[in-house]
């Protein structure tokens, strides 16, 4: 099925119907004929009413069944009960799309499943696009047509503007008006509500063909078709249209409300990050980022390097800046070569070639030092945005202050993303200078501490257009269930991870036989699937020195199995050779059921677990991809040669991440790979596998 | 020197001299004279000028020396080289206080530092207050006396405010001007500048003592007598006047520039956090989180308990919300109970007992739910703050939505405090309203994520009113320079800490007759002050079993320590058994100089050193506090029985904790103790100094 041409019916119709208006109060339904009349629909219209002869001096039709063939979207805006058969009314009439506000469908329960099941398959089955029910509808701001209840003005665009989407009505509204509170352009904003036929997706779809839209902005609980986002998501960083999400889920709360309130189960979060980081989308985690970054998107594309360059007036301002962006790990680049030098001859005596610069009091006396500190800052190749922090108090500081830095940006317009942050918070200074401050194109912000908490996102590495290939699925016979360690480890070598070399044996005398051949000290791990965790049963020994300590093992090992795990059938014990010590990793891999194959990598070790210093990545992730995602632990310090130790293999273990998610793609059936230690060895000696264990999906789940 | 007298009289003054007025151009002397004019200052004004026979329509008088005797305060507003002998003449003239407005001293250079230096000696000879130089001035909006060139409106206080002191004259004003603008009281706004001869412990002291002032408000780049300071907060504390106070400097690029700024070498910002919050006071990290926290405490004090309860009225708020409290650790109380059924019973099937409360659109039909709902959480011992987390997208949906809220917090005054958080940013709501809100004595924010924010901070726990009594300095004749591990652990073992036993031998016969008496196995560490580590050459053997082991081992490290560490003589080694393994910590104290002692308690092993997760605590802290700390660690999880692991035994921990505070006051001379690690063993079972090192200044420093 293409929902397309429908999709476009319902959001750019030449012929709408109403059906829900009354002829008494302002109901929902009036509240849309308001907005067609207010801005002239020149379209055909259709009011429908059971009753009434005339709703808003408009002549009205008995119902769906008398609207003419073909209306291109059909709102209704009645109780639930009446939905199902004004649908069916629709599907008979040949509509292209349904737009419903009425709220009683998955939300409350089963027999409300079922209805929208219902409406799915009507609707899929006509070719119909529906948006909602439990909707707010659509604001279209291109053409002027607003089918939504929320009270909304038209405002034409200049260019193309901001594409929102969003499940929650209230939140479309939300993000929509405050845009157009910084005076920026909306092309749509359309809510999904609970998606019985249509979801964000489908909207999506549209917004990244619409000429009229640059950015698209959406909250998302939930995403009813992963891979399908996935690959739209790839086609929208192919054609440069950014997509900025917020998609709440982090917090198992924030998955159980999610559920509640849309009536479907939340996928994994953190995967859904990796797998959308992956295809370029700009997560954010905040209404405040989501409105702060979109803002600087679409004004500014994406900045050119992480830096930020402060203007700013106070030594006190700096300093509290200089902790918060170290907080926040944005780079404040200190002033070098010939920016400095140009900083430095701006007021020599009062001004200092520092990032925060400190203007003092000086363009207060010679505004043009305004120019003069952009310019300079503009050259600095680390620095990918300039901040103005000027305190502002009163109407009558920002009257004094302002205008000649207005006057200079609309004279000398910098090349770099140029944002101003007020300091002074909720002082009153009147709504024009900020106004002319947007209108230059300009974001105004009301502390400089928001525009910190904006910049990692918009600075955040972002994948490159080539993802590695992942190989086909490979036709291999795996045991299903937890495989042993022996079984584990010599897939893993088969797929290019290096692993000791190890021995099964069945008695102590191949045992020792096998340890003869590897060399002492040995290892001695009992061999069974139904033992994954090992250590916990006195399954392990470590550094046998030599035979008789590797017999004393052996029977040690087995009275422990017998006595911690009764019942359980040992296969006998792997022998290795004791793997020289390494920096303790954990890497691993896992296959969402729908999002697809992703790796994982991070610092081993109790405590490093503990504090799940951890990275989660799209299987088809690059190596360069994994150095950077080593790079951004907590404990990165670690791998690169922490007091005096040698730095680690890092292409060693982006490479071992790789083939990692290799194997989860060549293996579809694999649920699960962890290995854990994964050591690190200094540059140049590569990594090792030291223990590692695979679950295989059973054929029926 | 007693400076209270003299701090009324330039804060509060009955006479006032300006000098520094033009009579051609608006100079920083005429705005201060404009000032006393607008707000008819009723007192004895004087003008100076050595030309001009009237300034400003006022007769003018040739110099200082020409000012009666004893005027309360002089505003000195001219260049930096004729303020010396204007403060040696107000000196002789018995002025109680000076503002000099001038920059150009000690942030300058050495010259200036000399010129302040003099200010200092004549002011202090004098028992004159100075305020500056390069100082903005103060605002007292209690008699509206407004000596600052910032251009400010006389705003009548209500009750007591907000004090701010600052001393930089530009965050002076900001966070002025916020609170003005979020319609709060101000008593003063002091910006003492560079300090000549009075900082802000001075003017701290006198709103202390102000009946005026409710909160103080205070941004330090530097404080100058930490002592004093810590002093007065104490007095604060028990007053019950909170100090909120930003204080940048946890990065060490702050640390740089607050030097080059003030022109004085900034203390050390991780002890001056844990001295001023042993003593009350509260530190915020950001200007947002400053105004945010003290606007709230002054409205209400502090919250009674740590969750937030809030209102919203959208699944997607929800959340997002439930996200970022968990990110900015604000607990959110699920309701339980008679909370719950309240909640509940609103709107069967309509709104569901959850924390984010989600009202749907049914506040929009009976606004008397709002009432219920705050109703409902005030009764919920866990929450201490109720937030309403509103969309306000335009004026139109402002003045249909806030007008009924309104109204019923006008009737009913809940028991709890209530913030307001508009979800909508920027959008266009006009002030009126929030206005309304705000003259209820509401706090009215941008953003819900900005209260969660505020909070943690506004709910951290508050060190109790009594600290511990630290023993007063013993007479103890410590060795200088870093001691042994024998004389460490001996010294440590004084002080109650628990150490394992141990024998120092000179040989190795001596050796093997103290692992023999002690028990295998041991370890043996070489004893030397010259080597504080001991393992980076060769100088520690763990786990020697029998004697044959640690005679080999005493060659060995003899033979280490002669190729690693030439020159060195060691003395000895020192045998002890081995200690049971136990959850690895570290601790330690160190006599900051100018702060005082402090103590220290975090994880141990490589991951967690690396990762930084420690906790700075004042010398005299509490057990509990000690305990609070462990479980604010951010792997407390590992304290806790971790992995089926015991427990540790927390109290055993703190006590060792609070012993190593009791030994650094008694020993004043103690630079530093570290315990590394420290083992933590079981419920019951204590803990365990396994290796220690004491530092001991050399008399001369």
């Amino acid at each position: 099925m293409t929902v397309r041409p429908s999709i476009v019916r319902l959001l750019r119709p030449r012929s709408i119907a109403v059906a829900g208006a009354s002829a008494k109060k302002k109901s929902l339904a009036n509240i849309v004929l308001d907005n067609l009349a207010r801005y002239g629909f020149a379209g055909a219209l259709h009011v429908i009413h059971h009753k009434e002869a005339q709703i808003e001096g408009r002549p009205t039709v008995a119902s769906v069944d008398e609207l003419p063939e073909g209306v291109d979207c059909v709102v209704l805006a009645m109780p639930a009960k009446a939905i199902l058969p004004a649908v069916e009314a629709c599907a008979a009439k040949g509509v292209g799309g349904i737009i419903i506000f009425s709220a009683g469908f998955a939300e409350l329960g089963e027999d409300g499943r079922q209805a929208q099941e219902r409406i799915r398959e009507i609707a899929h089955a006509a070719g119909m696009v529906v948006e909602g029910p439990n909707c707010l509808g659509m604001m279209n701001y291109v053409d002027a047509i607003h089918l939504s209840f929320s009270a909304t003005d038209q405002r034409d665009i200049a260019g193309p503007g901001i594409g929102v989407i969003s499940q929650s009505g209230a939140m479309a509204v939300v993000v929509r008006g405050a845009f157009h509170g910084r005076e920026r352009d909306v092309s749509y904003a359309i809510s999904t509500g609970n998606e019985a036929a249509n979801g964000i997706e489908d909207f999506l779809e549209f917004l990244l063909d619409d000429d009229d839209t640059r950015v698209i902005c959406m909250i998302a609980e939930q995403l009813r078709d992963p891979q399908r986002f996935l690959a739209l998501a790839g086609r929208a960083r192919h054609i440069g249209k950014p997509i900025v999400m917020l998609h709440p889920g982090k917090s198992g709360a924030a998955r159980e409300a999610a559920r509640t309130h849309t009536g479907a189960l939340a996928g994994d979060n953190a995967v859904m990050r990796a797998k959308a980081q992956a295809k370029g989308v700009t997560l954010v985690d905040t209404i405040e980022q989501l409105i702060d970054v979109t803002e600087f998107v679409q004004l500014y594309g994406f900045p050119s390097a992480p830096g930020l360059g402060v203007i700013g007036e106070s030594g006190a301002l700096s300093a509290q800046l200089l902790d918060y962006c170290e907080e926040q790990h944005v780079p404040l680049p200190h002033p070098e070569g010939a920016v400095a030098e140009a900083l430095a001859a701006i007021a020599p005596g009062f001004i200092n070639a520092t990032n925060p610069l400190d203007l003092t009091a000086q363009a207060m006396i010679n505004p043009d030092i305004y120019r003069q500190a952009v310019a300079a800052l503009e050259v600095d190749d680390r620095i990918g945005t300039i901040m103005f922090g000027i305190s502002l108090t009163s109407r009558t500081m920002a009257k004094r202050k302002l205008p000649p830095l207005l006057e200079i940006l609309r004279a000398y317009r910098p090349s770099k993303p140029v944002i101003f942050a007020m300091v002074g918070d909720d002082a009153e200074i009147g709504q024009e200078l900020i106004g002319q401050m947007r209108d230059l194109g300009i974001p105004f912000y009301r502390s400089p501490e928001r525009v910190v908490r904006a910049l990692p996102v918009l600075t955040a590495p972002r994948s490159g257009a080539e993802a590695r290939r992942l190989p086909a699925p490979a036709a291999a016979d795996l045991p299903e269930g937890t495989l042993s360690e022996a079984q584990s480890k010599t897939l893993l070598a088969e797929a290019g991870l290096p692993v000791p070399p190890f021995r099964a044996a069945g008695s102590a005398d191949e045992a020792a036989a096998a340890a003869a051949d590897l060399g002492y000290p040995v290892a001695m791990k009992v061999l069974s699937a139904a033992l994954p965790h090992k250590s916990d049963v006195g399954g392990v020994f470590l550094s046998l020195k030599d035979e008789a300590a590797l017999r004393a093992a052996y029977e040690e090992l087995h009275a422990n199995i017998a006595r911690l795990a009764p019942g359980v059938t040992s296969e006998g014990v792997l022998i290795e050779p004791m793997a020289r010590m390494g920096v303790e990793l954990i890497a691993g891999a896992r296959d969402d059921p729908l999002w697809g194959p992703v790796v994982l990598v991070g610092l081993g070790g109790v405590q490093a677990e503990l504090l799940k210093d951890l990275r989660l990545l799209s299987a088809d992730c690059s190596e360069a991809e994994v150095i950077a995602a080593l790079e951004g632990l907590n404990g990165a310090a670690l791998l690169k040669g922490f007091r005096g130790a040698p730095p680690c293999d890092l292409p060693a273990i982006a490479r071992a991440v790789c083939a990692l998610g290799d194997f989860a793609a060549a293996h579809p059936q694999v649920a699960e790979v962890e290995i854990n230690p994964l050591f690190a060895y200094p540059e140049g000696d590569g990594v090792c596998a030291v223990d590692a264990l695979i679950s295989v999906r059973k054929e029926q789940e």
